[in-house]
């Protein structure tokens, strides 16, 4: 039997690592908890820890173990306050080098309205102010930007980037409806979450989603397989995700594409031969980001597609 | 007053350069031609040419000058014969380094058969065979897999490649129904096309879309505007699209995304900032190639939306 | 009056962070303590810790603040047992990925005796056995592979990686005589070492040095100036040399260069012209790693040039 | 028997490709030469070019045909006028993407006088003028900046980049007394070379050495072997060395380690295991050219050790 927990944090961390866990779960129960947002302000604007994507948790799943991998569904993933804001001015990495002498040299601010009702976050003012984007209205798509699990040998490991234990890997897939899936380090895992932004470009090339706290409901549960995996999986019911993190963006998608094959042939049956027919005509990528000290990339196949034709069923 | 020339190659190249012109046309006009498959074999199954994306042309479009921009739109892009071809397996440099030992040595080959009927391709053969994959029946999805204008500086560039002048970019994009837009470096543009694919997985990473031979129609013209373009850029009506083509992906990321972004200053106006908060948000990558020695990186964002807030319309 | 500390270690750390100090030395101390091998093996033969680059500290250094810089000047440097070992096998990651296939699967091992009298390492045993370098032998220069200081934000990063703090630089200049500079994030600087090799190739492309363990003794101090530093530093009175630590290569250059031109900058008073036309002429490159998570890149210049047209001596 | 030709340039070619030659020359045969400077000027000032690294040639190499390899020693490079310009500030591309905003804008430029008598180049003047560098002095040393043969498949590659044909390595290594090996790829050769530069840094990150045009005596002849190469080869009779040319580094570095293995392997007898022991602790890395379209990594090892070691002598 499930419980259902309502937890409300007082404390955050801006690494993630084997932190005293603030509430122990056993596996299958659901947690109803909020974050704050990357600059450590809080769903009623106040500024309540420093900057840094600060983590809810670490929570403590019983019985999860070095070597296991949980599960982590995210069941809700709703703004909890009324405003957003963004970095005003794309990276100095993402554009061309000699292009930067080009950009505005402050990064610049914009606060943007986010309506849970519509469903909308519209642009309220920038600074500096430049109004070429009056009334700019674009649809929510609320994520998780930085989430995972305590890593080994002692870590402890800046929210700032990501790695196998998941991190800032601000990908935006990670959304509502989403299972992911977090290889185990230490006793009880110690999942932590925050960073939410109301919605993001891919990339998030300008160095922010739009910065905002959440509400945030999960179940986590112990995923129990023969093998070990060794970057974050994600499954949305439509596409079977992983995610590489690392720099460049090349050795990202090498870490995805593998996991990928290695996620078909353990679970599906599919010869490493069989899933490079099939990933060869199939296979999607996702850009996770381009800002971070790693760089995130999600190779993604169609779940139905993989199912039809597994060799294993 | 426009006109529609039907063109039978008899010659190809296998990389792109000043080579003496097949046919002259004038903007606006229309050809309908065909292309033969990477490895050189035409509609009726004969090996015409040496294999490397062998291209059909140049067409030398006539006013066409360097700096100028030249417009070619696919109008049909469908597959000319039964079947089809890929590599057996996944590409060394797409996987973990410590991973190659697990790939099987031998790179393979199977054959899909191709029914521009149902509009499917199905797995009919493969060598070595592997009966993991029985029926494996995928819809097509018909693109150019290389094609783009001579260069500048006598250059003549490998058809394995691409870069500022287009070429091998292998992205499921460049479809019937979309429009490119390509640099112009020397008189008469010298546009040139090959390598069909009835399908291809992002990032073409086992090297191969199933390689067929195609029937194009492409309507070209010149693109009047004030200044030169540096990358391909692509419009399918619903996305403005700019391609990036450099390694690491890093770097063609870079390319793309100041393309994207000086597009949206130059035609609509946006500052730089506003860019900035735009595409910080909306921004899509798509992976092009990560098999070819450039890889290609297209970043774009919906048409719709560039348009209902530009500040120049 | 500086102090003159002997440490016998009992206790090692495969991470570098905010550990218990296991001594308190004040600024102008000296200390003579011993490191054990990377895979956590003594002077003695006794493997007394796990694997991974066991650290030996940390140290306190007493007044050393967040924001202040760290000199660590390697007096001694020498090995204390008559054998090292490395792998057998150039890593995946260094060679061509279609060359992968051609190396040998298992990884293997060799045993180096190694005479600190001859100053020599020669080829011992390796396993798999191919007697192709009988008598192989070739001349100790001992450095030091893994050192830094413990990180902020409460991370603890893994000995296998390196960063601003240091870390596993695996760099050959780290030897006997060099002063290498730190920045200082936590009170104390929490100064930690470990990773000897008897000798290492440029790049460390087999993935170890021979690894073996060493005597090391080092003076600490604080070195006082207006600017922090974001990257290691060093100097062995022929050469300044700045560290960055990133992949790809690229960015590791980066970082090292932008690094060098600051230090020129704040010191000599060079202006960014100004050391352009300098580095531009007479910049040394050396690859520190290849092989870890992070590479290093070393850019270097000669102090003598520095000193004999600096604007401000 | 061979011949002493003496041939004086009047044309010119931006592009490496299958130029028409402009001599023939025997196996063994010597040519006393000239190149002009990167930007089309020759030894009396005049420009008779347009810019970018004009290569004097093609020599046709009678009985060189493709998968051979030819050797071409530089005999004699010794700058033929009295001064030579540099760029004057740093590539964007080689500091960090955030310190771009602290460039200057401008790129500037720099004037030298070159002295062979007393072997140093002088910084003459520069704008924007920035007095910081009185009297800035520095040895010659004088290095072809871009040479190389014809490349396969129709192919003619610019002078900005280079690959396996060679082209703009950019490499200080490449100066008199050095022998170069060449893959042959189309008959005679066709070899090219030009962009003489008076001395570089390492990485050539100001985007020019001090550019000036040579007087070259080289000797060419064909290097019989059973294997074809895949990289330029050099040998100095104290080093060994492959050059790989790619981005990013990494890349660079994996072809010329790769290259220096098979080396070791097919012309000394060296499997890839004691390869990898030889390499793993002595090979040496130098920065090629980190400025140009491809960079260029060179992996060098001492020609007396692997000698004096190789299993086939």
């Amino acid at each position: 039997m499930s419980t259902l927990h309502t937890f409300h944090p007082t404390k955050y961390h801006v690494s993630i690592g084997s932190w005293q866990p603030v509430l122990r779960i056993a596996p299958g129960d659901t947690v109803v908890t909020t974050t704050i947002d990357s600059a450590g302000v809080d769903q009623h604007g106040h500024k309540v820890n420093i900057a840094g994507n600060p983590q809810t948790g670490p929570f403590f799943i019983t019985s999860a173990n070095p070597g296991d991998v949980i599960a982590v569904r995210f069941d809700r993933v709703v703004p909890n306050r009324a405003y957003g804001h963004t970095s005003g001015r794309l990276a100095a990495h993402v554009v061309d080098p000699d292009f930067v002498f080009k950009l505005p040299p402050e990064r610049g601010r914009a606060i943007w309205n986010v309506d849970t009702e519509d469903w909308t976050a519209t642009l309220a003012s920038h600074d500096p102010i430049e109004p070429d984007l009056p009334d700019f209205k674009i649809p929510l798509d609320p994520m998780v930007g930085c989430f995972g699990v305590a890593p080994d040998r002692g870590q402890a490991i800046s929210c700032a980037t990501s790695g196998p234990h998941g991190g800032n890997m601000d990908y935006r897939g990670f959304r509502q409806g989403v299972t992911v899936y977090l290889p185990v380090f230490v006793p009880g895992a110690l999942f932590q979450l925050g960073d939410g932004h109301a919605t993001q470009g891919c990339g998030e090339i300008a160095g922010t989603g739009i910065e905002i706290s959440l509400d945030v409901t999960f179940t986590a549960w112990i995923h129990r397989r023969d093998q070990p995996i060794f970057w974050p999986r994600a499954d949305d019911g439509t596409w079977l995700m992983a995610a590489g993190n690392a720099r460049p963006l090349d050795q990202a998608l090498q870490h995805a594409t593998t996991e990928l094959v290695q996620w078909l042939g353990e679970d599906y049956g599919y010869s490493t031969r069989a899933s490079s027919l099939l990933l060869g005509q199939c296979v999607r990528y996702d850009v996770g980001n381009v800002f971070d000290p790693a760089y995130t990339m999600v190779a993604k196949i169609e779940k139905a597609l993989v199912e039809a034709y597994a060799p294993r069923r």
